[in-house]
């Protein structure tokens, strides 16, 4: 049986060697993050994560959510564990310390989300929807609502929600339906149903915050016409302690592929008098709210990419060393080897462990630019890591979890008969990583947000920033590149490759996006994946030099050389996809949209 | 909720115009085949899928096989299907007319075969086992041993099952430990555990026929040391009449991630007195007559995977036309629109459906030419056919069942959220898939075995001959290509591009698996890929060619442009990989090779 075992190592290496954790400490607000305390923290992530969380997979994973009587009960352990976890601080790490947050960097939660994830994919899901709904509301709530909600959300007393989908509201928010009445007090009553509301209600916490869109009375059709409302579970007194039970009950759970101990709550609003609610911010400017979660929850989901990746490997791995079966390849009646010798068992282990290094990489270099945008002193320097941060989004959420999926399945394979049964674990870990593409918005809504929105209106500049920035990696490279041969000098040409690939395909998708949408539309998804392995190339590239810069300097650290040489995977196995997926965007959407829809 | 409608329009065509029936039906002993039966039997096997083993897909999921007391029952109409499946003749569809076989060609077998799968995967696994025992029997049995079990093996009223696998034996046949005691009167007794029994106990037939690989007491060690057992359930009388329960149980189904309704047995033979066992052909011959139910099989399992991107992208299609969600791309203001008019929905969709057209396409050629290779008249055709027969099982099992998963997965995320719901059944496509890729053999098994057995001892003959065959198609294709920007000159030239990179890897593989065996290794998988993606645009070109030529000789019939522009979607999107993969696979091995197992 393999147990999580939180990379620590690599999580180090990409913070302060990729992600520059010594700038970001060295931001207005961030200065907490000291080297020591960020290497305390991981540590204690790391023995939480492998201890607490991780045993409670599989058995969360069997014996699920249990709904009755319209309440939910976590299934055995979960409740000791989230209160240890809440008690540890964990939920407090990055918040605001004005409501008792530790105000820890953004790119620091990450890899300790990461743990969380890999370990407990539905458990994490409880503190993530948390966090979304505490940035909405320090950002756009009322005194009064500060006051009467952050500080226990922080503490991880209460917990938080989103309730953004209803039936016939899925992608398409303009068409919310859920109503909020206004009261003569100033509060609201909410009435509607909504779906798909992870951890709409559980056993955890004794009080769930919801985040809920609806319309009021005299609000705009579309998304210009929908507001944001805390609906408590239970009322709050003036002093802070617990009321009535306020309206909002969930009505039942999805029984769904994976993240079973996850519940998926049909929330319904308003069923006998109304849910008493409280407008965030102004009237109809809920959905610009909404973003201030999602973007943090998207965030958070492609960390679940990453975090699949990397689980996925660690079991494979763990079996492949264990599993004795068939001589060595071109060898006659040799002795029987692990597996891991098997040169096909080897390549897939390379491939899953590339991916979580990568999309790791991406993710954590994507979460110290957000720090910049927050807490850079120069404008200049917030503006410019704004767009980075807007850009990569959706890449790191699309192309992470993917390549969590993709990997997943390798990890089944790895196991060969056994990956099949559940028993096994590896199963497990593709039904959960699933969902990560598809809520908090599917690869086609980021793809077509990242080809749209952070692309196609402003012209391809920030793209072609980042190009720019990869592109001033290759003297670098050629200077360390060494002998032809070598690591160095494959990388340099994949990625050389796969820059130009992406810079091809980036005009024509700002050019088409202008010209012709639905053509640009079609080239999206693969946009985004060409987008994710090129950058992700350019993270192990960087990696690389600085590993093979150690290893010249005399250091015998054997982490330098794995990852000079899964660098060197990287490229030849991924990075070598760029090109067909540049041709596929500009000469492929003919293809896509050929077909009349009646001849499906 | 979609119902499955078997694609006969498509199937006629791969049929009748790729895998050239008309040559088939000329054969000596395939005479049957003709058209007008041809197309006979596949509508009546259509009903049958459609009305019977469709609607039991679910249900059966939901309730699963289950054991108790050492006997397995199906779930509920399980029974019932078989016995109405076995009444109608499908078991003895392409079984030898001289134990009560129709004597249909594999080509027609493998159509009919292909609906039952994507009908109910669980469900058609059951005659897939009991088919692979029949040929091995009818190659191999004795008189006496065919005369007492194959009419009613191929009347359906008793099942055959395949024993391989032991907890120490999976892909390594060579540590097989099950033992056989030869007895006075010429039988043995059998004693050892096997596991992953497919349909090793159900309550479907009165009684089932395990072919067992055992090993005698004077056996050789390895793979030559293993001979094949006939094992039945129940005894027979030397009247045919069933007798005394033989000491052949299962102890146990396993808790697999698909399949439910499947069961996936623990077999324990001779627990008690010993299970009565009759020896198959010549002793330690076993894995060659195993081979020979492996290669049948092997085929079948590459059905399944054509089989679930055809159901995959059904239930996707069905639900993207009825699903309306957000606006028109581009269109503000406009009405909402059924998801299939977004761009990436039909992205996706096309990829679908390009895969089951060209995965099928595939499977029924090679299927064709099984049948030329048994029953041509001309040795050397039948020589030339069992080669590219040979070669290509191995890529129509692995590609096609990865292509499966793939899509599976697809399907899910056009549905989005609906999709992680379990009763939408999207997601059990993707649960039952992702067997197909491991049992018969994992991908990499077969993928070792092309590079292997059918690639590098015969210096690359096979290939180089396919590979000239597909090279043959460019002039035609340069005939009726018409204009530039023409669907078939974009076809033409990915298809040449395709071939090139296959011939360089190919080469790449003769010259690396004489000199370094591992490195071709390394390559096996992705050159499996590669050289199904090629031969797969290979029949897809050749379809697009035969429809333009009806199009431009004036024939209406909308299915011609449909597969043109299926034709020009492959080529962009899956062919355009081809060339990635050729050079990953000759400049790849370096990367999948460096790491030192420790630093895994």
């Amino acid at each position: 049986m393999s147990e999580y075992i939180a990379p620590i190592r690599d999580m180090q290496f990409v913070l302060k060697e990729l992600a520059g954790l010594d700038q970001v400490a060295q931001l207005p607000g961030c200065e907490e993050a000291t080297p020591d305390l960020v290497d305390a923290v991981l540590e204690e992530a790391a023995r939480f994560a492998e201890e607490v969380l991780s045993p409670l997979n599989i058995p969360g994973d069997l014996e699920g959510a249990r709904w009755h009587n319209k309440a939910v009960t976590m299934p055995a352990g979960f409740k000791q564990a989230y209160k240890l976890f809440a008690d540890s601080g964990w939920t407090a790490l990055a918040c605001e310390p004005e409501w008792g947050g530790q105000g820890l960097p953004k790119v620091v939660a990450a890899a300790v989300a990461e743990m969380w994830k890999s370990a407990n994919h539905s458990f994490s899901l409880c503190p993530l929807l948390t966090n979304g709904a505490i940035e909405a509301l320090v950002l756009t709530g009322s005194e009064k609502l500060k006051k009467d909600y952050l500080e226990k959300m922080v503490s991880g007393e209460w917990t938080g929600t989103m309730n953004l989908t209803e039936p016939n509201a899925g992608s398409d928010l303009a068409a919310v339906r859920t109503r909020a009445e206004p009261q003569v007090d100033g509060s609201y009553k909410v009435f509607g149903q909504k779906i798909f509301i992870t951890y709409g209600d559980h056993d955890m916490a004794e009080n769930i915050v919801h985040l809920v869109l609806a319309r009021t009375p005299t609000a705009p059709e579309g998304v210009k016409g929908i507001s944001l409302f805390v609906v408590p579970k239970f009322m709050v007194n003036d002093d802070g302690s617990l009321g009535e039970r306020n309206d909002a009950y969930c009505v039942s759970i999805e029984h769904k592929l994976g993240i079973h101990a996850s519940p998926t709550a049909i929330m319904a609003f308003g069923d006998h008098s109304g849910a008493v609610g409280y407008l965030v911010g102004e009237e109809n400017r809920g959905l610009e709210y909404m973003f201030i979660m999602m973007n943090a929850a998207r965030f958070g989901v492609g960390l679940e990419g990453v975090a699949a990746c990397e689980r996925s490997y660690q079991r494979a791995r763990d079996y492949a060393r264990d599993r004795i079966q068939c001589t060595d390849v071109g060898v006659r009646g040799g002795p029987k080897v692990p597996i891991i010798v098997h040169p096909d068992v080897r390549r897939m282990l390379m491939t899953m462990r590339a991916h979580a290094e990568a999309t790791r990489a991406l993710a954590y270099v994507v979460a110290a630019a957000h720090d910049a945008a927050v807490h850079h002193p120069d404008a200049n320097e917030r503006k410019r890591n704004q767009a980075f941060v807007d850009l990569m989004i959706g890449v790191v959420k699309g192309w992470s979890t993917e390549s969590g999926v993709t990997m997943a399945s390798m990890g089944i394979q790895v196991h060969g008969g056994m990956g099949y049964v559940e028993e096994t674990g590896a199963a497990q870990h593709l039904r959960d990583a699933q969902i990560s593409t598809i809520y908090e918005g599917t690869t086609a809504i980021q793809a077509n947000d990242v080809i749209g929105r952070k692309i196609g209106r402003e012209g391809g500049a920030t793209l072609q920033a980042l190009i720019a920035t990869m592109r001033a990696l290759d003297a670098e490279l050629a200077e360390t590149a060494g002998q032809p041969g070598s690591h160095l000098v494959a990388i340099r040409k994949r990625l050389a490759a796969g820059i130009d690939a992406l810079a091809e395909a980036g005009d024509w998708i700002v050019a088409t996006y202008r010209d012709d949408v639905r053509a640009a539309s079609a080239g999206s998804v693969p946009f985004l994946t060409l987008l994710g392995i090129v950058a992700g190339g350019w993270q192990m590239a960087r990696a690389a030099l600085i590993a093979q810069r150690r290893i010249d300097g005399g250091d015998a650290d054997p982490f330098y050389a794995a990852k000079v040489v899964t660098a060197r995977f990287y490229a030849d196995h991924i990075l070598s996809r760029a090109g067909g997926l540049a041709s596929s965007i500009t000469d492929g959407a003919v293809g896509v949209m050929a077909l009349p829809e009646d001849m499906f």
